[in-house]
């Protein structure tokens, strides 16, 4: 044994959960290593070639907004950005970037390496090192040891990773990199329980056999858009998607060979993602459909190599080309890399607290695919969320939670904790009840100062947020304060606005209200000075939904008061004879803060959480008795 | 099985031989496939990050004159560049550029993606096809037929790879890639036989962690260069290199530690390469040397890890860092990724024509590594030939053959298929009997020619060359006319030269022979025009050492007539009993083209040579007779 260092944290794994856990670590002080099985891969894309869209990009935002990497990373290297879903309202404008891929490994591997405190090394980790319940380090293939205070497991799909590909099965990561075969062992030995999850991804063809003609060209948007904060706004389109689709033809190839699809013929056992599924699932779930849309989307500026989103699949080489080559643009395609599916271990989520720290052993934390989520931002948000909780716990301060009404981290990672997962979990809008609170435009308002209370945001990005936010603050007032009257003058703006006459007085800020009209209008028609795009966004939104955000603010009221009642820690359930067996059980293993985070355990029925709130209030009679005698 | 495609030629691999195989051969109008286990990977430098140095320059030189892509690849993506050697005349001037490793593998990919006739492809081989002798394709490990008239093997270190440090061993190819363990037994299965090699690397280090105060800061030349001829001569300086030295402490950990070192303890078996050897190696085989020269590299601008040239080891971790803590500048160093040996399987090269091709398997070739040798540049001068002649096999043209006189490339090849090599071949100047002719400046003039013939240089090259080469004739031309007598106003001129005076009427031409004349003085003095950089530099070099040129131009005529007695294709060496037994055989094995590569068989005597001229006067004495009859 050879004791190579001794660190306050250790992270294990460099890609979107590590890179981040590693960063906030160190950005807090913590002497921290990262430790990779390939310091060529860092913040390795190995999927689709994008960062953000549906629920994803609000956790960027978020991650952006407290101070993490991936929306900065992602505005100095992409290809391509689009603003999705603005036909739908503001709770769900998801934005999303193509990515060069190399580039932005390149770009993340210069910040890691760079940054202060942190060390980045390539180690093969095969043992997790743990004394009297709390973790003392690690230890390499080489038998080199590594003490810390703290270990954030951010494996991705590397332990005991299998790849797949029609009956061709190795062990591996992916992009034929090594698998870690003994870290999950050490895992099981310390007490742990794994899951065995699969992901996969489609093929990666050639550019110059595409029929670009019979396809959609994917421009991005001319707007200027950025996922950072801290970055211009401009225009950062290089490169072009393609839009093309399955047809009955592509269905029946692989209907036809589903005795060959390793999902089929039980070669895969792990589970896939609901909400990625290969394209072999497609067809077997939703059989009536008659086809699927697809992307055809650049890897990098120094690459051919275009991915075709939609078509993830582990079926074998032969029936890859078959099928593929009947989509239109797709009829000579030639395949440069074969999709493949890859299973690993992961940890059951259940395991964790809401600072994702492991309930069984201390100083042990666990974040992304590790934790069961599937997709690079859902790793970073948690990789963020580990990095913090790891540096404050060796700072000896109280954990940094994020509650569901305040952030999409904060639903992620109580989903997780609270409910754990049977298959991949990815985040999505829908799974927030409050998404019209949780925007991806209004992130840095949401968390930019618990950034900065942390240590996290740096002053430049504090004194631009709060430039921004008082520039709103004032915007607003200003609106308040223009009394329209009914004068002629005034009828006339109206008529140049579009928008109905009005007879009695209102201000500019309930005709801002109406649906009609809209800030930029109504600035130039009142000549009103310019503000920065994104304050004139803020108070649009703000103004025109401020009826539903305000009766959303009451629900969370309402739940906050669950959420208030903390469960004490040494609380025993199995006592409780008003709770349900399963209640008992559950309650037990979860082991919930509050009572709004019990009644979001499933199998925790609310006749549980009457039973509960009877006990909390006899336990906090008996607190105030005690203190008073 | 699944044919997937046909090809006239398959190169396996995409190091450096596959990446010049597959240019030139797509180049010459063949349809290539390029296949490599892991696209990520293509142009790697697993090794240092620099091309070029003594004798490895002016093989890229010559790849460059024949079409070739390192030199142009080398000059886009460089970080510094020196040109070594330059007190020693210019048989040895030798340029060495330090490379962005990344920047180098992404700018070659994006050549190869892009060339015409070429695919590039991620694929496991696992099995060469042959029929009745000759090789029609490949079979992957899904189950797919490549068809092919010619396949190259590039397969480098990846052939049964396996990486070493200290007890720590596992199947795989460098920097945790995979290991092609099935091809190596399909090659012994169709009748090939394979050695076993291992080479090395040193650990990569922080950057951060250097105390570069302690060591000598080793810039670039401020003179602009480029290795190829198309590329423009400017500063290409981005960063620096650092010198440092062992010392008695460090030898004494390595000596200490022998025990523990795979090269001692019998866990390798695979030859190393002589001249780059392990620093445990040059410890036990240079036991009086004080100390050991060492640079400190950069790997690249994104990265902070720096290559420790001259420390490449297999010691275990623990040893590692104790050595390298001895080392001024590297007290407090921090290892980023352990150095690490590995083995792998090749070809006794000895079973190649002068055109590599494998004799026993019609349309098998192989290149670099595979072939028995040690450097980037060895591999992609071979690669640049196996692609040649596999594109002019398939055009039923005859195989392009580089003699020794006319390029390293020749000797490389001449030795590797004459002699054989037992341990990793690396060239030198010193293996050439004509390095006055043989030198860097000229592998333009000397291949320029040759590649156009071929059709690999293109008419923008070519005609560049042209006025290059009609530049230098005209300024010799010029020289030559010029006669300097010994006036006053001459005399005042030689004052200024700094050379002494004349008696009688010479040439300019005689003057610049002389030793401290040089053109550029000559020039100013005499009132000449400014020529180019490259031209002045080949005049100066052609008239200062025209004496030894020619006497080593009458050592290459008297040397030809020895290659150009070629010896007959259905010679029967077995029943020339006036041979020695020794030289039976070997001549029957090596099968030389002619009596000059006959000559230069290890264990074929002068005596064996004079019985050979005997029976190849009978010989052509019969096919005369046999013509006249």
């Amino acid at each position: 044994m050879f004791v190579v260092d001794t660190y306050d944290v250790i992270v294990i794994g460099a890609g979107h959960a590590g890179c981040e856990a590693a960063l906030a670590s160190a950005r807090l002080g913590a002497k921290t290593l990262m430790a990779t099985l390939n310091l060529d891969n860092i913040a390795l894309m190995p999927c689709n070639p994008a960062v953000g869209g549906p629920g994803k990009s609000h956790l960027v935002r978020e991650i952006d907004a407290l101070g993490g990497e991936m929306g900065i990373n992602t505005d100095k290297t992409c290809l391509q950005m689009r603003m999705l879903n603005t036909g739908k309202g503001p709770a769900v404008y998801s934005l999303r970037a193509q990515s060069d891929k190399k580039m932005y490994q390149l770009a993340m591997t210069k910040t890691l390496e760079n940054q202060e405190n942190l060390d980045v090394k390539q180690l093969m980790i095969t043992d997790l090192l743990v004394e009297d319940g709390a973790v003392i380090g690690v230890r390499t293939e080489l038998d080199e040891v590594y003490k810390a205070k703290c270990v954030i497991l951010a494996t991705g799909t590397y332990l005991k990773g299998k790849i797949i590909i029609g009956t061709c099965t190795y062990s591996g990561g992916p992009i034929g990199q090594r698998s870690a075969e003994d870290l999950s062992g050490s895992l099981l030995k310390a007490g742990l329980k794994l899951m065995r999850f699969k992901t996969g991804t489609p093929a990666r063809v050639d550019r110059r056999t595409l029929r670009t003609d019979e396809m959609a060209k994917q421009e991005g948007d001319k707007d200027g858009h950025a996922f950072s904060f801290l970055s211009e706004r401009k225009d950062r389109n290089k490169e072009c998607c393609w839009l093309t689709f399955t047809n009955e033809e592509t269905h029946k190839i692989i209907r036809d060979n589903l005795d060959r699809a390793p999902m089929c013929n039980g070669i895969i056992t792990g589970i896939g993602p609901r909400y990625c599924p290969s394209i072999e699932s497609k067809i077997v779930r939703f059989a009536d459909k008659k086809r699927h849309q697809l992307f055809i989307e650049p890897e990098g500026e120094s690459t051919e190599e275009m991915y075709v989103q939609g078509m993830s699949t582990s079926m074998p080489a032969d029936v890859q080309y078959a099928f593929l080559r009947t989509i239109p643009g797709l009829e000579d395609v030639k395949i440069m890399r074969p999709g493949y599916a890859i299973e690993y271990d992961c940890l059951d989520p259940t395991q964790l607290t809401p600072w994702l720290e492991t309930k069984k052993i201390s100083g042990l934390f666990s974040a992304g695919q590790a934790n069961g989520t599937s997709g690079y931002e859902e790793a970073a948000a948690q990789g963020l969320m580990a990095g913090i909780n790891a540096a404050l716990k060796i700072q000896g301060k109280d954990p940094f939670i994020l509650t569901r009404s305040e952030a999409y981290i904060g639903v992620l990672i109580d989903d997780l904790v609270t409910k754990g997962t049977n298959e991949p979990y990815r985040i999505m809008t829908s799974r927030s009840e409050y998404r019209l609170i949780l925007r991806q435009d209004n992130a840095d308002l949401r968390l930019t100062q618990k950034g900065y209370d942390l240590g996290l945001v740096t002053q430049e990005r504090y004194d631009r947020f709060s430039a921004k936010k008082e520039a709103i603050e004032q915007g607003i007032a200003a609106l308040k304060e223009i009394s329209v009257t009914p004068s002629k003058a005034n009828l006339e703006k109206l008529e140049r606005l579009g928008t109905a006459p009005i007879h009695t007085a209102i201000t500019a800020y309930d005709l801002l209200r109406r649906n009609d009209v809209d800030y930029e209008a109504l600035r130039t028609v009142f000549d009103l000075p310019e503000l920065a795009a994104d304050v004139e966004e803020e108070i649009e939104i703000m103004i025109k939904y401020e009826g539903y955000i305000s009766r959303q603010m009451e629900q969370v009221e309402k739940m906050n008061r669950l959420e208030q009642k903390k469960m004490p820690a040494d609380i025993v359930y199995a006592d409780i004879d008003t709770l349900s067996a399963e209640a008992r059980q559950k309650l037990d293993e979860i082991r919930p803060l509050s009572l709004g985070q019990a009644s979001r355990i499933s199998g925790v029925s609310p006749a549980d959480i009457t039973a509960l709130l009877i006990v909390l209030e006899q336990h906090s009679r008996e607190e105030k008795n005690h203190v008073s005698q």
